[in-house]
């Protein structure tokens, strides 16, 4: 293997596929060879074709790039597969990749549930990465996919894995105020957002339940024994441009001796990738905002480049009860999808093949 | 006592202000005399000193009503005395005016939760107008203080009547995404909200907590014995100019028979303002959207001529538990202020003056 | 031909089209007998298959009309048939129609420019109508085809056209902000529109040109010659729902006696259509704002129930130069699309059929 | 003179001192000593004290310096002061300033017009800045006013200037669609602004007029003598955070030889700023995007870090006349406020001081 892994994005034109372009056209580790479109743009410079509306500057490094279309062969050269593609498009090319020995590191939600796919929120259960072993020998493939979560539930687990370990959790009550940028470029029309929220996103809040379970569960015997505490999700879209912001109640299996507790446990809270110094890992995964009037998406969602989340408003409102409601924040397309997947990548790379 | 009513509005140039001009301003028993405003404004006529914000049109029968100053004895013509002002002005005021005989019905916060005040959500709580009684007694006031409710507290307790009724009630969990004429006209900064949610709205959640009890609460030997749930409230401030929406989830201390039964308890439930007809009471104070997207801010504020708070995407999430997920959307300055405020007129004379 | 003319509505779930239901579904001359729609929504009623987004309530009269395909032969019923179908899709429909007899009242911008088919913007020139006789001689059609401006359009030359008469027009140099609603229901995605500004909408500026002069133009021995002034367009789009502002600088041919006189040129401003007392008329076209800060989109767009311009702003800023600069608002999809719609074919039984 | 230059911020809580601060934290010449706000924040420390909305992060070092009065006396300590006050506050302090031998560059509008004040748009008139000479002499003060201009003229000034130049100017339209932030952190309510526009903004279009003319003016004899060529203004409010996009059309002298050739004179235009390697200095004034629907606001205003315009849709729009249409974009807080004023202070000791 080469010094740096020759890296694809499949799907390299949507608000996610930029994402990925963004952190890849200068990763220490990653060389972006190959970006994928849809087939009316294939042929085209990457430069040329990309509408480039994030909020970071157009990497000129992958100006030059010619877009390839969203096929297996396409991307032979590759080592690593980035892909953000809709669901029913992954759900043809991803086994294929895998089979062909590409490693396979996916926002797509299909195949999340999968018993022998990690879906991995890097900082809460690393060790679920151990499950490529048994996807390898179950299904005879010498690459792998991996699983990037939901983007609601991404941000939701990162807070709820410090209290899970510390305090055990029996219910979660969330409501999610979610961006717009969550559904794509064009996924919602600017004349049903302005003045408005759209008390619905298809799929979100089944996602939101099982996923978190899978993702918070433990690890045994080749199997995720998903987490047994309770979810009621509900997911609302709002007219923010990126950056999902949750309201939660937990209910936790002990009672805390006191915010400040909570907060501590939060703040000091550091795991596997921060210990490995995983480039795209943020130094603190959570960081508590003390004003009465944070975290907002607007000020709080480029925090840690992105990646960490950003707790607020934590109180104890019910005297005597083991009830904790706060407030957490984070970049629904960089913590809850891009970001997250190069941090797996790296993951990967790191742990598994030891390549650095 | 003349045919008409003679009515006052104080603070009659702000959002909540404007709404009661609105609506007084061809009432059919009230009669819209006097109008107040702070110094600056004072003996200018109301057409051209108000910046008139909201989506009504501009009622003619206002325009020509010169501003007086905001003080007890410039409305002595008045019957009725509607109060839109700030809680520390309206606290000097209202006492006087009620001890001159007046009729005083106030949106102000101050003095809500005084035990022989009340404070009245019509629907749910009209038998608590007996209160002043009390109050008359008490304070040896001909006139009276009748208080409309904190805004996000009247859309949530018009919901959980029926289930309280019928099911009982243990805990609330709510979460607000509130719109920004709750603040006034200036009181959230455009830089602020654009693309954005202030997650916080201070003294609001103590607000929703006390009240919500207070109005739910039984009426025992004059006085109110608050209901015994507990609520944990998160409020925030969205892009969003009108409407409250607010997901809830209620642990009903029995379980309904399936979430068509729930829909059918609020879509079936009327209350005496409907039964008397009182003109500003809506058809249906709930009514329950099916589409899996509704109730929608820009689209459902307007309900029952924004009376009715509308109620979407009930649930029953987790099996074999009583807990009702929904979410609730009322007009904030209507339902949640001057409509509620006018509807409470209109029931002390009906039922305490029997005018009408 | 019976009481009522009965009328069509082809496109009817778009935001045009909604409009149109809305504005027939309770007309003193028309009853609104058939709504289409595409392929997939064809069979459903239109209550249940409609998104109803716009600022009216939905009419409870249109409820039950069934979707029917949008093809000539589906609307054999009609007298009078309202199109609201991108230009590809009207292209083959509307010559069609009018071999069948059909009055066809279309927003669709194909055949605007056809020297025999009337552009109409009904205060501005109605005598534009009688292109009709023309278009059916030389045709051989028994219906006609009758065409509504585009939207920025429409507004502009209404501002315009009293400006013309009294001082003669050399250049119009126009800047527009315009709303969301004018590219359609999902034209432009939120994550687009929200904190930005689009400078720059296909083909509005050609339009504005060339439509402008047509209907300000005269019509000589069955023609119209257009009128001499140049204009100078630059089309935006902006994060408001509804309402076109627009930003005009006018050289006259000769110098006005100052503002007020053309203030007192544009209030005092009255047409055929409002002589005629047509239904959708406005009682003034013309509205004049005095206050600094007026026309203001949300505030203003629904003066005369959306069917009047409002101007504000004007002055004279060069000493000495017959230059006049204002700002004028027009909804967009009501003077500038299905209410002009509607005023056109009222217009035509009025004057052409005389049968009102 | 010490190695590196003391500076203090006036204002230094607002956007523009925000802006200011953030600029000058890590600034290679300059070294902020001294921050000032109201009475009600004096002697808090600017980390808490401040609400850091802008868009950068928050700089540390800043953090610990105490909030100072707004009086000369205050600041001392510095060499050069930014001033980012009201007009009314800033009148009675600057001259005094001045007269204590500090260097005042300021954003306030009040002096900008007089004869001996250099107002300066440095890529446009570096060479004003020798009015300092004949402001000493005529005022007695060891140290100067230099001013920053209005926001909007600003903008448009630097894209008049290689016109001027080149083909020289008649008459130039402008309408300005201005964002938020140019009204201060709470100058715009949202309520006032959410699905609006605000067609009025207090001052600015008079500012526009004889700011532009003052700027782009020639230097004779120690006076300006002000360009001769006239300006119809047109100022309106939009819903965007930062970032003023204006709509222009410019009568030139003398008919370009295309499109392109104007381009190019953009594209290719340097000045003294970038010849002296100033650090604030983009190194491209004028940038120029191709795409037909650039600039926008949200995509463009950070280009050369906030301090380059971006023009866009340049054409010649009426065949035969020196006409040229167009949209230019600048940040109103950086090439708009404090990031020019940090020019003209590197200008100022590059080139009059010759420090560095």
């Amino acid at each position: 293997m080469a010094d740096r892994l020759r890296a694809a994005v499949l799907g390299a034109t949507g608000l996610v596929g930029q994402r990925f372009v963004s952190l890849l056209a200068r990763h220490p580790w990653f060389s972006l060879e190959a970006v994928t479109a849809s087939e009316r743009r294939v042929g085209k410079r990457y430069g040329e074709a990309v509408e480039w509306y994030i909020d970071e500057p157009f990497p000129d490094e992958a100006a030059e790039l010619e877009l390839r279309p969203t096929r297996p062969e396409a991307v032979r050269d590759a080592d690593v597969v980035f892909v953000a593609l809709p669901k029913e498009v992954a759900a043809g090319i991803e086994p294929e990749l895998a089979r062909m020995g590409k490693i396979v590191v996916s926002n797509a939600s299909v195949y999340r549930m999968e018993p022998d796919v990690p879906l991995l929120n890097p900082e809460a259960n690393w060790e679920h990465i151990q499950l490529v072993k048994v996807q390898r020998q179950r299904r005879g493939w010498s690459g792998a996919i991996l699983k990037v979560p939901n983007c609601t539930t991404a941000v939701l687990t990162l807070s709820l894995k410090p209290l899970l370990d510390r305090y055990g959790l029996e219910e979660v009550y969330m409501t999610s105020m979610q961006a717009i940028s969550g559904a794509g470029f064009a996924g919602v029309p600017g004349y049903a957002i302005v003045d408005n929220i759209i008390p619905f996103i298809k799929g979100e809040e089944e996602k939101v339940v099982r996923e978190s379970r899978k993702i918070l569960g433990r690890l045994e015997a080749g199997e995720v024994r998903p987490a047994g505490f309770r979810v009621v999700a509900t997911a609302t879209r709002v007219p923010v441009l990126d950056g999902h912001l949750e309201s939660v109640v937990a209910r936790l299996s002990k009672a805390p001796g006191g915010v400040e507790e909570v907060v501590e446990a939060w703040e000091g809270w550091r795991s596997l990738p921060q210990e490995l110094g995983l480039p795209t890992a943020p130094e603190r995964p959570i960081v508590v905002r003390r004003e009465p009037d944070r975290p907002q998406p607007r000020l709080d969602r480029r925090t840690g480049r992105g990646m960490s989340v950003v707790v607020g408003r934590a109180s104890l409102p019910l005297e005597g009860e083991p009830l904790l409601r706060y407030l957490v924040l984070g970049h629904n397309t960089l913590r809850g999808a891009a970001g997250t997947g190069v941090l797996i990548a790296e993951l990967y790379y790191k742990l598994v093949e030891q390549v650095f």
